[in-house]
């Protein structure tokens, strides 16, 4: 947060009657654009979907809250927008905790792997020790097989050529349905469910239903629909970013997208560097470069991953490195 | 959880063609019980209140998500309360956390610190450094002032005498004006508000919204509804218990009120005990009391806390000490 | 908690100088039974293991805290014990967040996925994006497998014939070792790491750190020590309790086994039935029995999973149920 | 997160022989400079303190978790500082959960209120039930009166005069003695400890145990060291930081300060003005600018607290509006 003077947007609450605020009876928040897809399914990867099953609350929540007020008040549509836009912009985050959400996903288990690792939220998920497993696993087609990539380790980069592709998904698919067959004879020789699983492929489809706050839900999106992200988490964010938080509320939605998504943070080492530049002082700059270590001593580019950031970070704004 | 055979009523759903549910379009539950009540206040204390803003689910939402899946199904009532109770009595917790709800919230700060405790809870709290703190404080009439209970060291035992009464209140009268005095002068002097506010007393009204899942809101009543919860959090327990979770849920509530208000713990020693009691092995029963230091070895009970926990466990029972 | 006196153990701390405690240097806690085992894995299952890498407090911190006081005081261990046992049999939860410990664990990925769903514990786990998937996958031998429970629908109960488990051992060994050959080849041919591990088997190892305090250790501990928790999580439990927490805090480890572990619980129905029966009074019991529908009018005891669970915790007690 | 390559640091671990560690015996990582000061307070405030009691793991325990790695190693240092910084720069926050550090403090209850807002810690407060209140209360001096901000609602700026001062200290000195002398009373009368407490100042002094992990602790301290927070609960962050976690981490301090403390974030809005700008196109910065409604039709600046926020930013880099 800069040490900017934070003039509240807030303050009209606090001197207006409502302070104390007459009571009277309410009605649960409705969003319309958010009922018309209540419980429909949108179809993520082969096999899978994601829909929404319950919520509670909308942008109009988040206002109320934050002026720990109650009513529908008067206040106008932008003001509320302006006010939304604010507590994002100073990361005021209480608010959107206000707002919930439920949701009932199909996932590989692979990717449900990654998404459990949010501990803020509530889950029953589909048991495959009570039910036999989900018949059903995430098949690759012949261009799906991605690369992995040479400068990103945890990353893929372009796709397989078809030849190769071809073999890849013939084999995946025999050991997908020996994996299944080998299951389906275990239960029938009456082993327990629950260790008759064990060799079930991770790219088998599990069920759950997930519920988050508002607040958890967007730190959720701004991670998995990061470009870093796996493909397939990727996806799931992205159908819940764009279809379903946008629907719900969408003030929050463009505040976290303006505020978030596509902001740009420069560290104390990059802000130096990019104030020497706009100063037009390239010997300090690349002074500065020398001493963070990005450049060896006779100036020139060394491999180093801060630097590459900042060269990047700078050709977002049209500019070249002094180096 | 006893060692005992589970055989789950969860059994319907997974064998059922419901394990792969058809698709359609939903409605949000409504409580027609809680809509009526929706943001109207039920008092508390002198000037505090507790009014339900927003929910999400319902006795239903709760086996729905045990079933992980989402119809209304062709269950009949009787059934879906029989699954509640298994998972109560069970400790399937996981389903509870299913159901949210929102409070809108007027406390004594002083009882708002045991409130703010419970960390699994989302909250937005009226801000007395943005604006002027309510001007209200918790007064305690003549008749209410109770007395320090002897055995119990942070309990209280009856009330202080009318004479004594009466000067406590004048005093506390005395005291709570002088600091909303000190207080509006210091704000007509241009004192911060964050600090003008130092000096008020603890017994100041606060408001905050308070939004919890139903498994956290339990695990709330279950503690501050308790005999040893100080009488203010007590009050706004029961009324959240009584009468809005009874309203909301009220086969969750049933379920509660049998299997965890009202249900008695024994532990491994008092088992110990009380099986020596029921094979009417009096002799038995007391060298195990003397053995955990219960007894004397003259067989004289010992001022013993676990011993006296026992014994009134005894009277529930109807049955005495066999000492 | 009972509604029983209270009178506080922790009252001398109140009454003593120690209220304003005179400062001191300190020195970290000790336990030299844990010291002598740090680092040195207990091999669980055929490949896993569970190691303790750190660890903070001792039985003496959860004292320390209760007393909100910092010294090594002057009081005994038998009153060190007696307020640790007291606070763990009126669930008093917070001194015990002040133990902490970070374990290193091999797991199979399909107990990982039980594990993990323990939200209030700090993860790292192997990452199969970075990093080459661990070359071992929990194998079983043909004496392992365990039959589908018929009584209990998540559990297991007795285990194949030799014949069988002959054959089931071969298989899985067959598609295990296919799961890897695809897995190795999908690398060799330049596939991401991330995409190619999705159809390695459910019971391929992982790795992680995981630390946790001894509160929700504990909470842990009571769930996956159970007999119905399934027998690979169950495993690690048994070992972390027995091996581990019981030379870590042996005066907590006692007091869980005494007061959580060994103790028994009854509801409401089951008081009111049992005083019924320690009264002598057969007839109410029946009546009482009728009216939960536990029997049938003519007093036959009904399929009912409740009245089941009842006359278990009778049987513990050398009774007899009055039907 | 940038979309810029991420080629991992981690990389070497993975592919040297560690990857399966061989197991041996452990020491806990000790910290010289943390061991010093342990048990010894930090005097805050008029009468408060901050001491540490017992902490676990160092910056190398971060590293070693980030390589889910136990061993020493053969890694340099300036590599350990490396790895850190990277994973400090890309928010990867789960290493530094696996630090942990044990505070005991004694605050105002009036800034305790906002530190305990703070829910992912352990807590283990002075209860004013069992004991009585620490006799003491935060005063405020004759110079220390801080006046209300103008601009800013929540915060303060400059000192009231002298005289002021003075006759504030003076009633703030009579208030507190009087609220002392009154509680004192209500004891001597047997009133309830829990009651007889409510008019107590919020500027009594409380004491707690407060037990974080250093991912939740850096949180706390970005909140709560910035120019916004309240001056009093800032003294206690600076310290923390600037006294404790500096000595306990060095290297994560370092990186805390460089890339979240003294780091700037560009929204999307001021990217876009910034990019015009360093274009040298003053128009379509002013273009934009209108855009955002930052600006009249006729290119005046209008009161918009976006705007001036970007202005002050735009002032770190030696820049000016181009309006």
């Amino acid at each position: 947060m800069s040490a900017e003077n934070q003039e509240s947007i807030i303050k009209e609450y606090t001197e207006s009657p409502e302070a104390n605020p007459v009571m009277e009876s309410l009605e649960r928040p409705k969003v319309a654009a958010l009922d018309e897809i209540l419980g429909k399914p949108f179809k993520v990867l082969d096999d899978g979907f994601i829909r929404v099953i319950d919520y509670m609350g909308s942008d109009e929540s988040i206002v109320q809250a934050a002026r720990v007020s109650y009513g529908k008040g008067t206040k106008k549509v932008h003001e509320d927008r302006g006010l939304i836009r604010y507590l994002m912009r100073h990361h005021h985050t209480t608010p959107f905790e206000m707002c919930e959400i439920k949701f009932h996903v199909r996932v590989p288990m692979d990717c449900w792997r990654q998404w459990i690792r949010h501990r803020m939220a509530n889950v029953n998920e589909y048991s495959t020790r009570y039910s036999v497993a989900i018949d059903s696993a995430q098949t690759t087609s012949e261009q799906e097989w991605r690369i992995q990539a040479s400068g990103n380790r945890q990353g893929s980069a372009g796709f397989a050529a078809d030849a190769e592709g071809k073999t890849l998904t013939e084999k995946e698919r025999y050991l997908q349905s020996l994996a299944r067959e080998i299951y389906d004879e275990r239960l029938k020789m009456g082993i327990a469910r629950e260790q008759a699983r064990k060799d079930l492929p991770l790219s088998t489809y599990t069920e759950a239903y997930w519920k988050v706050d508002l607040h958890n839900l967007l730190h959720f999106l701004y991670l998995r629909m990061d470009a870093h992200a796996q493909y397939e988490i990727r996806r799931y964010a992205e159908i819940m970013g764009q279809e379903i938080v946008a629907k719900w509320c969408p003030a929050v939605w463009e505040a976290f997208m303006d505020y978030r998504v596509n902001s740009n943070s420069f560290t104390r080492l990059e802000m130096e560097v990019l104030t020497a530049m706009t100063q037009g002082d390239k010997e300090k700059a690349i002074a500065l470069g020398k001493s963070f270590n990005w450049l060896s001593d006779a100036g020139e580019p060394k491999k180093n991953r801060e630097r590459a950031e900042f060269e990047d970070k700078l050709e977002g704004l049209g500019l070249k490195a002094p180096w």
